[in-house]
């Protein structure tokens, strides 16, 4: 596992100093800086910033770090826009899935080889085909089913299931239902989706036949966060594939698989890295 | 200048013996085929080839050679879905402009250095910021206004002094003005526009704005056909480049540039070579 | 799984007829021609084809069309660049692995979702890591241990493995043994590897350290035929992606893991789907 | 032109307090700081920040700032690795051709356009063909022909026109001549090179004639410092393009020009921003 560090993420209206505020403050308590990174957004005055320092080179723990940077978090305004992590906290996540399974097996690989880093408290389908792979990775798979008249019980289920677990990351792994806008409130920044097209262009179904009707010459995966508009959520991470006029619908489907599900893992780790700050509709990526 | 060759393309509604019809004419010909491609598109089930054939390896010029391959497009259904085209003739282009001249000065300076094998006959601006780039060329530049009220009277004019040299291709190089129906019917199939987005994402007006507020993370840039509806015409060629969220408009314009310039002169080439066949509102581009 | 179909790859020394000579063998037997693509090498005047045409759409099978295709090639000077085979016949693959998963989780995913429609007989690792996975796939895993001073024994125990299965592709998926010259010929045309750079950069061992070394702002994959010249066989296929500077060697490694199985997974395709000509040391990929 | 900003570049052995210590100076002045950048190097344990300040919020002018800074820097140990520089004053470079004119037609409709914010004092070529392009845009061109027993006196004729303008940069766009180890020196983190292959694959001579033998299925360009040893100076940014095996050599040269071009004025901008640190043989690009 990597060295142990402390996650400072902050947001607040951008003036003069604020660099200096915190520097000072880390500086001051011994704290060496292994990465740092900025962001001020000129159209909205918003200043970001993300930190990682050495768990080893504060006198402090966690929890003290936390409460000194209260203060700084609010000598700058930034109310509940900061928070403070320990990488040495263990992440946890759920996958939804439904039949297709290549983000599924890809995120599996890269768990299993310790690439990422975070336990899969359980895999939830609504339907069984990825249960074997599942549990062969030791994991449990909890099948729900969704009959067509009768959503409502099975994402009551499906939120049982996650809540129990309160997970960093809620992934829906080409997870085909659409999430109701209370389930979407209650995931708010932690239910990444990844979307087969490149946002905004083929909302909503089938994007790949859309692609195709429209003899596009790329087609594209974009990960984002839920929210109650479909595929309108804030943008973490996309990316393309050059496709021609010998593809027909399959090869865009077969073609997209890989940039789908590297654009999720993308999109994923740098989630639960912290690197992802979300700003109204946009995203701050660190 | 490249070595003289007889470009056939053609279309026709697919069934057994197509290849073995075209090549063996060609065969017997003498003809010393250089490039060959087919396509057939299973959705519609129509075959598409373009062949490429040294002029020299034929003993008649390219009026006879069209007036026998007219038989064996009558043959196979091909009715007036097949051209064959002499790479010894010229071929002319204009070129329509606004005041950004990214595209302009590309195309000039491919045109120059020899990269593109054709004629610009002409420049027209609705402003005259790039008359004098054009003329250092020794290419006439034409200005024509376009008041706001009245754009008929000047579409008139431009369409006067582009339908003069007959061109083959009347490149849109971030014209920003949209052309009336019964320009895109008179064009039809030789008028190209960049669009500064990876359509059909952000149609329409201030496309870099839309995808900066939308917080997506590749911009692109579209070469398609004009057609009466805005934007949707047949894609010709696209291509993206990442951005992140430091890039504010005037970034995504910036770098955005870059990728209308080159996605334009792929586009135009392809065009000009005749490796673009039109199907619907779809392109095979051999 | 896929319609089935007959695949001919073909190459002669070029000149005019040839594609007439095998379009009219393949119309006059009725063939319904799916796929076609042609090349000719103007550096060494060789002609190339790859046709893949309906089973169903002859009277006759794989054999009688192979003792048929034998007299068109004959005629053509091909001698034994030419092959007919059959898409119905299942393709068997071995795996060669080290410690390193990433590739094989992906092709092992790939296969056992349908995507690659092959069977994987074998997978042998010179370390037992992968055992776990392989098993759960269903898979045979042999441990072939490679001691130091003593690896002529193991090449051997690894050559018995491989060679009893008669397979059509022996994937190198990040195995880290060299192969003897002797298995180099055994399995030449069929032995694939994934290299862990932009091939000719960095060749031979630690290639991400190399990278780093020299400030490269891409990193690469590439997928190459195994030959007697280390990471100097025909390549297959190569990909790159960004880096920079705050890109140590791990971020390098993990970075490239991507791109690794991507490139690795897109080249055994197309040896498996037949596209793949070799012509000296360079490839033909149709 | 942009708001006028001082930018600090600066780099010293990492330790506790750096960020704290340099932007409490820059509190303490009022200084506004629209982009920061921070980087550690894990291996050589060296610090490295840019930071561009808003001229208008410093009550003083950039000597003053500079000689301010110097303190700071003193007591951080960064010796003579850091610069303050003023945007308001406008930066001069030099062009060095040959005959291959797609660079320099880029680089001066860029200058023409705005987009580059440079002056191009001269335009020096061993040959005339770009003496027209150039003048046409009103900047000087001077011939030095190379005869080939003599290159000492044309070198020492190219080094007093580029020495008399004391350029920020000179840009060898496809110029075809290896610099002496004199002039290396002489003008060592000034001058950018285009080398047209994605180093290190291909140095030297005639790099797509390189690939092409090799057979790789992506060409690259490379900007990067000149060093005394040929083709290996720090790099500054490369891309690459996909090629296939029906691109001949001349193909590559003509995809490759796209390559080169894009990304010599990338590297050109990020170095006239000051974005570029150079450390050893790699750069830090803010």
């Amino acid at each position: 596992m990597s060295e142990r560090r402390y996650v400072i993420t902050f947001g607040c209206p951008d003036r003069t100093g604020i660099v200096a505020r915190i520097s000072s403050f880390l500086a001051d308590a011994g704290g060496w800086i292994v990465e740092a990174a900025y962001h001020t957004d000129p159209d909205t005055g918003w200043f970001f910033t993300r930190q990682e320092v050495r768990a080893d080179s504060l006198s402090f723990d966690v929890e003290e770090l936390r409460a000194r940077f209260a203060e700084v978090a609010r000598s700058l305004s930034a109310e509940s826009n900061w928070r403070v992590e320990d990488t040495g906290a263990r992440r946890r996540m759920v996958i939804l899935v439904s039949k297709e399974g290549h983000c599924l097996y890809d995120l599996l690989g890269r768990v299993a080889s310790g690439e990422l880093e975070v336990d899969v408290s359980a895999v939830i389908g609504n339907h069984d085909t990825l249960a074997g792979i599942t549990r062969a990775h030791g994991i449990p798979f909890h099948h729900v089913p969704f009959p067509p008249g009768d959503k409502a019980a099975a994402f009551a289920e499906v939120r049982k299931l996650v809540d129990e677990h309160d997970p960093h990351a809620i992934v829906l792994a080409r997870f085909m239902q659409i999430l109701p806008p209370e389930l979407c409130e209650a995931w708010q920044g932690r239910a990444l989706n990844i979307h087969h097209s490149f946002l905004p262009s083929f909302v909503g179904a089938r994007p790949y036949h859309q692609a195709h009707r429209r003899g596009v010459k790329l087609i594209g995966a974009t990960c984002h966060y839920v929210t109650a508009n479909l595929d309108a959520g804030p943008i973490v991470e996309q990316d393309v594939i050059r496709v021609d006029h010998s593809d027909a619908v399959p090869d865009l489907v077969r073609k997209g698989r890989d940039i789908e599900k590297i654009t999720l893992a993308r999109g994923l780790r740098w989630h639960l890295e912290r690197r992802v700050l979300v700003h109204g509709n946009r995203t701050v990526v660190f």
